[in-house]
């Protein structure tokens, strides 16, 4: 298989961006990329996004985009994995360019969710769980997070406030993010104060969605071995499921999907969590951080909460975890997250992540979630 | 890029299944499609479809079906291209195998549409339409063909009655297929008499919607060229997009997007439209069938309809089309309809279409159409 690179990257802001439409927004981060990227044409665009059906009434999504940021013709295709669209959009785009069948492509993530009242984003969202076994039971998606994280406070022990460093690092990296949804630092008794949500989820441990669109370009890396310095490679790419309700799972405090593509991953670049420099972790909730980072190898078995607790996931720490706020702060514009990840790695192997930068960052990874663990996609980055 | 073949074929009635939800009808395809391959393991899903979230609230389709179908585990995502979706689903499983990323995979597609009113279903349809330009400003997808099909009418000087070979054509093909959607024959008569439901379209220029799912099994031709006699090769595919809005185009009646895709498929393929067998086209409406047939080479531009009064369509003709009764009387579920195709070109290939082979067919061709042409995909298959 042949390697793809990542030599492009755009984004734009995510907030609630009241004066764009859907398009708008994905052709802003789309062109930027391609800027970045010092192109203007392309075989493929690869469109990650979850709710642009169910919210605005809008499929045919890779047509659109591709027609109004002016490269009308060229192959598009949405690509939905729940919250995980993004991520399995670049996946779709990389195995496009691996196989030969294009050389150039755009993968990218868009989501607008503002315009639609909270109810419908609330409703909208819970489409990513069981439609008829969930969701039509009456549980958000919230919800379904919420009784995850109780069974893992009552199973290992953990206190709600032993997730506080998940949340108030989040923050405090994303006061260096101009793209962030929020900039506002949080402490200990702002976390423990927070309103409820569902019960132990409070605000503070829930992420905020919003409007917003990233993209890359992604080429083969044979040809550019010699032009850039560093060239960033898609070292490891992987994806798996899991039951689509939390109810069928052995052991619902596992994420055998994280553990299973993280695996596949780490087999495909060669790297364990040790030669891991930061890591993008999916952080919809407060518990899916300490899920995510048992799954991958960074922690034992309900242990995730003690990387936080001993500054492991600092940009000082060992294993820096959303260290441009991760979607608690920058924001979870859904089906856009996964590319932002990326984007975000891609900065950091790059030395471009400003205030945020994780000295000598060389191999990032990168975890996208859709559903409550029920599909998740792993990528390995590394700067050559 | 390693050559993919097809090993497996699956489907559902196209009906309307009451007693069935979208899931079980999904795996019922995925599962006859691994049994007629003789293979119980897959390294990913891909599964086109349009409809689940804004008829039912259900996304995370890919993960849906691979637990539901006892494949819990195996990576999978949906793949949306609007009523394109099912062929651009079976493109993004061959790049998959193509690329090395994966050994075999499932392609498939699957809609259920019963269960809404008509009128959310015309609704949803919509949003393979530009949401905001065309869909909100109250033109339905019936009333986009139908603009197209009199402005066809009047600038090549055509009747009505000139387009009853397309449909009486497809209907009577359908007799022969247990899993069409419509099992009567019309004449002249009844084309003409039809009820008008967008002038100057009638209910027999149209498809009808309906329940169904579709899947084939992918994996490298390579190793198989020994064993499997005929073996289905994908020797063409290929994808382009148009305007997503028809008030865009230069020229509405051509279809571009059907011309570059099937350009580059007879590229790849190296053959050409004399080469063809059949032709599996995207006969939602008649006029489509007339633009396809244009936009593909097989006639002059304005002279589609001469096809099907000349008898050129039939299956004893030069280019038989709908010859399991395509869209018209098969049916169409959207998102699952270029998978069934796909399917009827591989049973016609192996010489399994029963009162439907067309005799002595080697090389097939497939065409799925997503919105008014804005999202087209074309498969070349040929037994060797």
């Amino acid at each position: 298989m042949r390697q793809v690179a990542i030599i492009g990257i755009g984004q734009t802001p995510v907030a609630e961006q009241w004066d764009k439409s859907i398009r708008e927004i994905a052709g802003e981060a789309l062109l930027a990329a391609l800027a970045d990227a010092g192109r203007e044409e392309v075989d493929g665009i690869f469109v990650g996004n979850m709710l642009s059906g169910i919210l605005t009434n809008q499929e045919n999504l890779g047509t659109l985009i591709a027609d109004w940021a002016g490269l009308r013709g060229v192959e598009a295709v949405k690509v939905e994995a729940a919250c995980g669209s993004g991520a399995a959009a670049i996946r779709m785009g990389m195995m496009a360019v691996a196989s030969g069948a294009m050389e150039c492509v755009v993968a990218m993530g868009v989501e607008k969710m503002s315009e639609s009242p909270m109810s419908e984003t609330t409703a909208a969202l819970a489409a990513a769980a069981d439609a008829d076994f969930e969701a039509d039971e009456g549980v958000s998606f919230v919800g379904i997070n919420a009784l995850i994280m109780r069974r893992y406070m009552h199973e290992y022990g953990w206190k709600h406030t032993d997730f506080a460093p998940f949340s108030i690092t989040a923050h405090a990296n994303a006061m260096h993010n101009p793209n962030a949804r929020l900039h506002e630092t949080i402490n200990q008794k702002d976390y423990t104060q927070a309103r409820m949500i569902a019960d132990p989820i409070n605000l503070l441990d829930a992420s905020p969605t919003g409007d917003g669109a990233a993209a890359v370009v992604l080429v083969a890396a044979d040809r550019l071995r010699q032009d850039r310095k560093p060239l960033i490679i898609i070292a490891g790419s992987a994806a798996a499921t899991d039951s689509i309700a939390v109810h069928d799972r052995h052991d619902p405090l596992w994420l055998s999907a994280a553990a299973e593509s993280s695996r596949k991953a780490y087999a495909q670049a060669q790297v364990g969590p040790a030669d891991i420099d930061l890591f993008e972790l999916h952080d919809a909730f407060s518990i899916m951080s300490a899920l995510s980072l048992e799954a991958c190898g960074f922690a034992e078995r309900g242990q995730g909460p003690r990387l936080g607790l001993e500054g492991e996931i600092l940009p000082s720490g060992r294993i820096p975890i959303a260290t441009r706020g991760g979607l608690k702060a920058r924001g979870h514009p859904v089906g856009a997250t996964g590319v932002y990840q990326i984007v975000e790695v891609v900065e950091q192997l790059r030395g471009q992540a400003g205030d945020n930068q994780i000295a000598g960052a060389r191999v990032g990874m990168a975890q996208n979630i859709g559903g409550s663990g029920s599909n998740i996609v792993t990528h390995i980055l590394i700067a050559e």
